[in-house]
């Protein structure tokens, strides 16, 4: 077995998700979910995909050979300085959130020498929340970037690579920072803007409005799904990301203007030019295969890869 | 049966699957392909679903009772223009534009009394172009709005009503102005958005790019599909719906301006409150029945509902 006791801290979409991934490969001996809510603690349980489940972090962590801090970005700080002193010597340490830099930034220094910390974002997800809302196939076929420091101890960082193998993902070394910018082009961006056109639609008044929810189909219902995650996660991606966030949102607002004022003109040149571009990385898209991906549906048991070899991608 | 003779002038995407869904449901005795590219016709011929194909207009459109524009919005004036003098007394001409008050008023002038124009836009749609890339089943439970004159016949607008109904769409009457705000939120804005996004992913450097498509999954992706879309389609929508897409870009950069200022600022309240608020309008999108649609495959044959009786919904 690759671990023998795992604690999950924050046991949400991805928490649970991993929960059920690791007791359905066969990955650890125990799952510990630790939250700070009661509620989500109870449903855990009553889900079965915890072996114990604790609002006591201190306790959750105790004996842990793995820990996975699987909460807001905004919120690791927190978690590791309530938690550091429960750590247990050799323990692995990870992360799951969607910003790097910040992360580790905020966590490495208050690790002592004997815990590992391998940081990392497993790139799944639905718009949906919760313990409930998890399942065990959400890792396949997806890739996890893992940021560790070029000082990481191999073992821990390859126990991690096996973990996210083992629920079916695909993993790949990366500098946080070169994450980071990464992610706000394919993903923080663009839910920035998923969230900005939904604003503005839900100012419109009252009777567009309604019209707008009934001809959604025609473009905008994308955005709504994209604009119907997590408030808090979004809210601090937004904040520790900011630097790479703004840097992209400079450019976008560039093109934006530029197409504004193709419209105004008619220039019909310029748009048709621009449209025609945009349908290049489409294709290459779809070549990369990863358009093709659909989640599977929650229920099915599906079949997971078998772990592999430990095969480390050079950054 | 509905329709003696169909001719469908533009046989791509929306032309072509219009056709097969007609010949599906029996609505016609025969329908004509009518393209200005011979490849489009043969194609048309050899898909097996058109009983005559023509690149020659005025042929095309000779005795038809019905006869469908299902070319980019920018050149219905021209085809009308060549075809007005061909066209049967009593004939139907409808539309499938994305936009209407222009397409109204730059075919209205030309028509003769005894051809009757009930314009219409099916919100049905995927980014693929082309005959080949249609299907029967493209209209099965989307929306068809028909924005007619106060003045039109009320038979020929009963017809068009059942033609779509037969198709397995519902029918809505719009005025046609209002019917280019409502989709210049829901269709036009996200469309000039994505193409925005992945223009700027375009012009980033290349190694950034490549990963760009690599991680593509975290959201950039559904950004993609969208940008796909024809380009020369989407140019003539931004250029003929050029008054409500630039009022509502107004309101899109003003949200955006405040949210990039709330992030600059590290106003997290801020963006945790907008970030809720548009929850709600994907919670209204889900109720109202749009977000479980899925496009069926292709060549699943799969049961279109019965035409029903005429049933005109006010505007």
């Amino acid at each position: 077995m690759l671990f023998d006791k795992v604690a999950i801290i924050g046991f949400g979409l991805i928490g649970s998700s991993l929960a059920r991934g690791i007791r359905k490969n066969n990955l650890a001996q125990s799952v510990v979910a630790v939250d700070r809510s009661q509620e989500v603690c109870e449903k855990a349980l009553e889900l079965g995909i915890a072996d114990e489940a604790t609002t006591n972090f201190a306790k959750g962590v105790r004996d842990a050979d793995l820990v996975v801090l699987a909460v807001p970005v905004g919120a690791c700080e927190n978690v590791i300085s309530d938690i550091v002193a429960f750590l247990k010597e050799g323990c692995i340490l990870t992360d799951v959130g969607s910003v790097k830099k910040n992360v580790v930034d905020a966590v490495t220094p208050y690790l002592p020498e004997h815990v590992h910390f391998v940081p990392g974002h497993p790139i799944a997800g639905t718009e949906q929340s919760g313990p409930e809302s998890g399942f065990a196939e959400l890792f396949i076929n997806r890739w996890v970037v893992l940021t560790p420091a070029p000082d990481v101890d191999a073992q821990a960082l390859g126990q991690i690579v096996q973990l996210w193998e083992g629920c079916g993902s695909i993993c790949e070394i990366m500098d946080p920072k070169h994450h980071d910018l990464i992610l706000g082009v394919t993903s923080h961006l663009p839910h920035l803007i998923a969230y900005t056109i939904v604003g503005t639609a839900d100012d419109l008044e009252e009777d567009i409005k309604n019209e707008v929810i009934k001809f959604s189909a025609s473009g905008f219902r994308d955005f709504t799904r994209i604009a119907a995650s997590n408030p808090v996660m979004w809210r601090d991606i937004f904040l520790t990301n900011k630097d790479a966030v703004l840097e992209i949102l400079q450019r976008f607002n560039e093109d934006l203007t530029a197409l504004q004022k193709a419209i105004r003109k008619n220039d019909g040149k310029f748009l048709h030019d621009f449209f025609t571009r945009t349908a290049n990385i489409r294709r290459e898209v779809i070549e990369q295969g990863q358009a093709a991906y659909v989640y599977p549906e929650k229920d099915k048991q599906k079949n997971v890869p078998e772990p592999q070899d430990v095969t480390v991608k050079s950054a």
